[in-house]
């Protein structure tokens, strides 16, 4: 059983022109993401995972491996709509070694029964059939329209307790995430947001998986480290500034816009529909209030350049 | 170029007690919605299409065709998150000449921009590339998440006239419907749901495709068919009536449990998590509650029965 990372970053995907993955360029991203101390929560949100098919998102698991990423910092998403996506993605996972997986409900059909959710959980978790998996529970209900119920956590855990392990809680909520600590003693709780760090860690939570750590990771990371220390607070404004300025614009577009900028590589900006690049206007406001801030992103450009 | 037929059920999809498809079974209930003068609209959200892999919605169509059912009558539901799904199961759809396709837009991201769909679904028609695609757009905004204004309708119109022929209405908002349908002369809209349909005719749409149209088909049918006669509000009102029963309860599981029943084949109930069954409660007011208004669905049985 490997111990999750605690700071971890849902890993931008890139794409080539043409809107297939770049495997290249996603193996530097994930090095230079590793030399800076975060995890890899590749196939989340901000990796634009559901707009991956289940085939390219095992084809980029095996191009990260296989480029020499440490599979005990990966934590790959995996949930799907369809139960036999879950499984496979999930299986590949525990197979290549990965340190856990962050699992999303299914989240076409809404308002859906806490017994329903549990019989989904549950059959991913029978037919993949590993002791050694490690699920990190998906709740993000403001994207995926469906809620992980704090009841839902206890069925899991009275049934899995080894295997479901924790949560990211991306509501934004600090009650939800408050309760959730307090509910479920060892139940591991990740803040979807930086922003949110330093708090989720006063309650007892565990870390975070955070959009804004693909591009501030080792500022995290160091946080998380010394989250006890006296300049925590002054640290944790520095990076809730930064995250504001990515807020301000549409997210994903603006993180991959940043790592094209400061990557010195143009076509790391490259997002697929539904998504669209910034524009113009857009892209010069983020890198001209990232400038103001000192922004930099040290290393990153050499991770980036063709081998 | 097919004609749409103006009445369809999104087809429930039977599963075998391990929860994979149940291939003989859809083949014969699709074998009597087609005998009750239904068109097939498979892998909708009735269909619990979202909760089925890729690869099973290829073979579930492949033995619907080799089964006998007539492609002129399937119009496949081939919307998915990712641009590579929906490109496949489109282009199976129209190599196996299918009168058209019905397609969610990408449903995990929220919030997205008319111009990131507009290029998610002219991605897709052109990676497809075949001029007999006929597409009909999935409006059920309170399930996906993700509307389909008029601003996109009429983009997509512009570029792919012949193409994108018409929309699924499943917003229950008539206003909606009529302002599409005054605004796009030629569109097909078709209702949600068989107890708008007379409204929607009316208003110059062309038919329904409705969830009760799995259990009573050939009412709508001759609704459809008969909507100028005089005893069209009579009519539309017991179907309306009808569909009430099934609304009390869980759509889907309700509409299967019928099934089973009138079918005289328990195992038609099976839904796929996160769905439930009906319980025995439920199951035993629907069944007593579609005795009362003398419901049957005539010639089911032995299209069910084992060869």
């Amino acid at each position: 059983m490997n111990a999750l990372p605690k700071v971890m970053a849902p890993v931008l995907t890139p794409f080539l022109e043409d809107l297939s993955p770049d495997f290249d360029l996603f193996v530097g991203f994930c090095r230079w993401l590793e030399s800076q101390g975060a995890g890899l929560a590749v196939f989340g949100t901000n990796s634009e995972a559901n707009s991956l098919t289940v085939e390219e998102r095992l084809e980029l698991l095996s191009h990260a491996i296989e480029g020499g990423i440490d599979p005990s910092r990966l934590v790959p998403g995996t949930g799907a709509c369809a139960i036999g996506d879950a499984v496979r993605l999930t299986r590949a996972a525990v197979q290549a070694k990965c340190a856990g997986v962050l699992m999303l409900p299914p989240f076409y059909y809404k308002q859906v029964s806490e017994d329903g959710l549990f019989g989904s959980f549950a059959e991913v978790i029978e037919r993949v059939g590993e002791q050694g998996l490690q699920i990190l529970l998906y709740h993000i209900p403001q994207v995926s329209g469906v809620a992980i119920s704090p009841g839902l956590i206890e069925r899991l855990r009275k049934r899995y307790p080894r295997i479901v392990v924790g949560m990211k809680d991306s509501s934004g909520d600090m009650n939800y995430t408050k309760a959730a600590i307090l509910r479920f003693p060892g139940f591991k709780v990740y803040a979807g947001s930086d922003a949110l760090l330093l708090g989720t860690l006063r309650l007892g939570g565990v870390g975070c998986i955070s959009a804004t750590a693909n591009v501030n990771p080792a500022a995290i990371v160091k946080l998380r480290e010394d989250w006890q220390k006296d300049d925590a607070e002054r640290r944790q404004e520095a990076m809730a500034r930064l995250r504001k300025i990515f807020e301000g614009l549409p997210m994903i577009s603006a993180l991959k816009a940043a790592v094209a900028h400061h990557g010195k590589c143009a076509r790391f900006a490259q997002v697929r529909p539904p998504l669209m690049k910034l524009n113009e206007a857009q892209a010069g406001e983020l890198t001209a209030r990232l400038a103001q801030e000192g922004f930099a992103m040290p290393g990153l450009e050499a991770e980036l350049a063709p081998a």
